[in-house]
């Protein structure tokens, strides 16, 4: 056994980066690829057997503990975001830097791709097998396994809405989480509680389109679609719907950080600050000068 | 990044509230709507989708699952009661002063009534293409979403039994979740399991008239689909039955606070203060004076 | 609010119970019906509404989450067994004693009496409505609501076979979670691993006879069926049926305690004994003296 | 209470085994006993009630539960493994000794051969009940509630790739949620999590041939069918498709550990290497001598 070690050490040395951004965002890339890959698997193993062997009810448990799982996987290495959406919440508020977004979302998306890969080599036979193989539209549709498509009710301005309302209460529940001035999750169970909060939103927010939510999630399996038999008209269906849960997203983050941020987080971070130093706040209320302020930054 | 900081920290202070009353009652807002919002939504899920995206399971693990996260994220500020039979529970036990009870109630109710509002705009198309569109009664009835309808079996008599016996099994288990001298739950765990209660409570409790057991949850959606476009007829339904899910539960709140406190928290209570303090004890056993028990409350 | 507290305090010393093995028993009794009250709310809620509210996941989810329940609310003053064959296992192996055992066992029969009798006074409207109310046999029987009747394709040597396996597999993974020297479960998750125990039970085992596995679970509600309406047939049925549950259980108990002690117990056990005296044990391997043992008795 | 505790304590030193690999082989035993007792139980309740007490999301949950609790049964002593695709991982990364695998290996299988026997002996009723009792194939089949058997749409190259990925996402996981250097888990939860890993897993690739992932799991219970009365069709059938499920997993190990280690293990583990000793890592850089390695192993 000693040389078996010594020769795992030795690769383990090899194929160590050293570059800590490329590590997040490979890390960043094989959680994605397991949240898309369990996930998309669990829309795959409904629509193909139809109905036996799954039910609307399992692809939300299968998104909702993949996300668990995925952010377990990378979590202690690049946060475990999962999604641009909520790379973007944390740059926005200052608590990851903006060099780091474009390079998440590019990894998030390969991720994204490569799951969906995964989950059509394990069902290639049975794909094949269904009358709906590789139909975009129609009643035995396939392409919805992998990228969300729009329920028949809906308009592009109501699903704009829902992949705002989505994203916006993803990005409430997550910032409450992390929040260490909030509630105290144990150290550890942050990733089952988002876990929950993907699982809550697809119980109810999924009937629209599918509960996307997630640029990533969506964007990476669209284009493997198109590229390994669906065509072009993932991309034209519906008007173009594909472009709502890329942009639409960022702006419920948007509304998410402002909501939270206004009804709660601002004044528990208050109330830590207000602690920690009563007199300088004191201060504070009474002169509020800039460079007060550039000092707290700076601690 | 400095920069941002800078400026993120002003407008973090600029919104900051500095009563704490008002700034509970935010949270416990805030709180309310993100239970709403799942919950009912769920409901949503499965009326419009007319089985296919839900079913009564997914109804109970939204409500549950919602309660959890309703709690994560208002808990630390407000104490994430959600309810205002639980907050009048707690006021009963002198845990919490009783001039919160109303602004709570309030703002619990102003929470559910915007909760239901994200999601009636979130699925304004699929309500429009349900065939029972603002119906509150007959097969296609969607007022239900919102609040809660008795079923075609039940009287009004044992209508108001059903809310009692769900508030009571509620507070019971609430008030053992959260009693220090009780089983301990690892810090951080209480939300989890408020909502496991809660899950069960519409697994067992659910079919008479939909287990509102919280008179803000029901009443404000309730006022909501009134002005949104269902009429008075939410009101005057079933003989006035939005009474029931009112009133109810307070009288529920206080058999299950006897309950809990006679068979298990009084014994609780008094083994950790005998143990704290053996002769004063002994001496109040003797005396019981009331000087004696003003002193123990000073502490 | 002082008044509120001294009126408060005077009443809890009033009525606080300060016999210890009555003060469990009545904790017992709570936590047996909390564990009756849902998990056979959640039977009735499937049976009265047909199938639309419930199905048998429903069941077993509720029957999972209430042993939780239960254990939370009594847990820390009486240890929370919920089931006579787990205090006969904890007396088996010499860790609670023997008069406990009766006192525990007509409690918890008492609880699982009050809480059927609370599922009958909650779904009473739902009952008469239902076409087979007070039937104990027949396609639409409701007795099965309380009590468990055997499947029909059932022998009673089958059936008794079924409760020994169920309630051995019971006891085994109740041992491994209660033991010290075993896997150590974060403190205060005993309550969640108990309730996915009894979970698992009914998603694997349930199909014979609704895995009772516990003798006042059964026996209570059967009692108060026979006196609710159902009748002397609750007792008749099935050639005496209800016996099987009573005492196929505490068989089951003595084989789990075996399988599980023979093939894990007695190692662990041993296993930290060795560490804590190693000199002592090399002794006690080379005399085994009685007094050697007595002494260890006495530590 | 003393003479019994005497007369358990000498019982269980006349019984206790020193043999330490024995003792883990047992437990290992007892582990994948409970995981196959409740997993192929959830199968059979499902398969002979016809639907009705189960359907396929209640055997994905009886497996991951089944997993949890097979875990917390025999972790403490034997690491938990249940699975010799996770031994087999565990040896390759140095983790466990060789020797360890054949002797895991048998006990896994034999504990999995006697978990079948009794759900075999549970449902002996049933099974005679069942209009395809000891059917291998055909609509009936009820050879599928102990061992996995592909569906009609699949070819032995999808099924061997199926068995891959499967495996090497479980093992994946695995490797995740034990890396003491990767996201920490609070301790006593791996338990929990792993079962999570196999219920996503079920979720979402079980339609294909009933994610094995698992050729203990797979291989014990189809010698008992051939043996119990199915005869050796059940080795047959197929083309020989039982071989899949013992060869694959091993090969989606080593997959999965690569994927693991490339992309998050070696770099986790690099850092916590760097960190300890810098210096030295530093020399490691520069020289990277075998003396050096063989101290680090030596540690």
């Amino acid at each position: 056994m000693g040389r078996q070690k010594v020769y795992l050490d030795k690769l383990s040395r090899f194929f160590q980066i050293r570059n800590l951004l490329l590590r997040q965002a490979l890390a960043e890339c094989l959680g994605t690829l397991i949240l898309v890959m369990f996930g998309c698997g669990a829309v795959a193993q409904l629509v193909l057997s139809g109905g036996s062997h799954g039910m609307f009810l399992t692809v939300n448990f299968a998104f909702g503990f993949a996300a668990t799982l995925g952010i377990l996987v990378c979590g202690q290495v690049s946060g475990g975001h999962l999604n641009p959406a909520v790379t973007f919440a944390l740059c926005l508020l200052g608590r990851e830097p903006w060099k780091k977004f474009p390079m998440y979302f590019l990894f998030q998306t390969i991720g994204a791709f490569f799951g969906s890969a995964i989950i059509f080599a394990m069902y290639y036979d049975a794909l094949w097998d269904h009358p709906g193989n590789f139909h975009v539209s129609g009643p035995n549709a396939t392409a919805g396994i992998f990228a969300t498509y729009p329920g028949k009710h809906l308009t592009i301005v109501n699903g704009f809405f829902d992949q705002i309302i989505g994203t916006a209460a993803l990005i409430v529940c997550i910032l409450a989480i992390v929040d260490p001035h909030n509630n105290s999750i144990p150290q550890g169970l942050e990733a089952f509680t988002v876990g929950f909060v993907v699982l809550v939103i697809g119980l109810s927010m999924g009937f629209n389109s599918g509960y996307a939510v997630n640029p990533a999630r969506d964007l990476g399996p669209r284009i493997f679609t198109a590229m390994a038999g669906w065509g072009t008209e993932v991309f034209t269906a519906r008007n173009g719907w594909f472009l709502v849960p890329i942009f639409a997203p960022f702006l419920g983050t948007i509304i998410g950080v402002m909501i939270y941020q206004l009804m709660v987080g601002c004044h528990v971070e208050g109330e830590a600050r207000d602690k920690k130093n009563p007199e300088q706040t004191e201060n504070v209320r009474l002169t509020n000068t800039d460079s007060n302020n550039a000092k707290e930054v700076n601690c």
